[in-house]
């Protein structure tokens, strides 16, 4: 492995139960806050059901749009863990076992080893595997695209390898201002700063039953004097009373 | 409005601050266990930035291989509010202001009524309006797309007006069997389940960190006697001691 440095990046998040409402997705936010830190962008995440061709056509799509594309969930050993396959699909290569890997199991398991133990050595011809000197059980990252397991304490865990590996062309920064004025009413003077400052984000989000303040005003970009410009700008635009706080 | 018959859906979840970490997403679990009640296949979820573009191209490919779809989120006054005009987009039609909401927002706001809160009667062109008796706030439906708020407590009411109108074709019957078996020793069983019962949906899902059991393996289907003809033929290849629990 070699460090990459990301701009942009995408997410697939795998499996029927979420899309059935079995389970609460729960690793798309830890996947988007680690790669805010990291001053990567992350573009769009999906969700897709456990079938290879779905999965296959939209990896395919998004290894070539964004810079890096992660992948959580249907790793393992069974009927409907078909990541690995999709995978592979989407870069028209065969699927192997992998001999560090397999050794790995075969040293873990020992004469328990079986099919199943063995299936989990399979990875797309040419993926490369990551590690840390923390975490040895490999990770599989095929061409732009890493492989992290669905089980949310295992996730945290690989994400900590791909935050060894990959960073950002620069951090984003980003500032907060909380106001009581309903969005109707901020919409003019947001405008104002979205119109000059064109480099920065500004976001603007409602919270209806909150008794501390009625809109929260985000600013964000990687330079942190374009956002401390727009915050300024947007403060000297306030009525009186004005703001409740700035973060 | 008439009621909708759905056998698939599709969600696309809007905005940056999902994206960058800042929020983590809640919406998408309430509208797949909404949707799972009802009977109706959720088959896949977006999660996408505020791009008009973006959002449009992707609206109008999911509102082609659903039967329904439903945004979440970018329905507001501010800049950063650009889900109906990119659903306008997708159907290629204009935004023009909706006389009905107006009236109502004129009568909410009265005085105090300005651009901002003109901004919400907007609709794109030939979309409908959906309300219940308990909810006459109207929801706008373009086709076969709902338009959701992404403020948490507001997507819930407005999901109760979706579930007020769409039904699926049958309901989903689902059971669960939970076992300390490790999922590389259930494979082979799993399998043979699969083979003869294609019409069930067969799910693994191990736990790491649970004392209570390893592996729930559960059976899905629309007809209840495909579902339970899978869970016996699974229990009777389980070995003595297993499983834990059926629900």
């Amino acid at each position: 492995m070699n460090p990459v440095v990301a701009h942009t990046a995408a997410a697939v998040v795998i499996g029927n139960e979420l899309l059935s409402g079995k389970i609460a997705e729960s690793n798309l936010f830890e996947l988007a806050r680690t790669l805010r830190a990291l001053g990567v962008r992350l573009e769009r995440a999906l969700v897709l059901p456990d079938e290879v061709d779905v999965i296959a056509t939209e990896v395919r799509w998004l290894s070539r749009h964004s810079d890096v594309v992660f992948t959580s969930g249907g790793i393992g050993p069974t009927h409907d863990d078909v990541t690995i396959e999709a995978v592979a699909r989407a870069f028209e290569v065969p699927v192997e076992s992998d001999p560090v890997t397999l050794a790995l199991i075969l040293n873990t398991y020992g004469d328990r080893c079986n099919d199943g133990h063995r299936r989990m050595a399979l990875i797309p011809r040419g993926a490369e595997l990551a590690t840390t000197p923390d975490v040895q059980w490999p990770t599989v990252v095929m061409k732009n695209v890493w492989l992290l397991p669905g089980v949310p304490e295992i996730f945290r865990m690989k994400l900590s390898v791909a935050r060894a590996w990959i960073r950002g062309p620069q951090q984003f920064v980003s500032r907060a201002v909380f106001t009581n004025m309903d969005e109707a009413d901020l919409k003019p003077l947001l405008e104002q700063v979205v119109r000059s400052h064109h480099g920065v984000e500004v976001g603007s989000y409602p919270k209806w039953f909150d008794p501390h303040y009625k809109t929260k005003v985000t600013f964000d970009a990687r330079e942190s004097e374009h956002v401390d410009q727009a915050l300024e700008r947007f403060l000297t635009l306030l009525p009186s009373g004005e703001p409740q706080r700035v973060e």
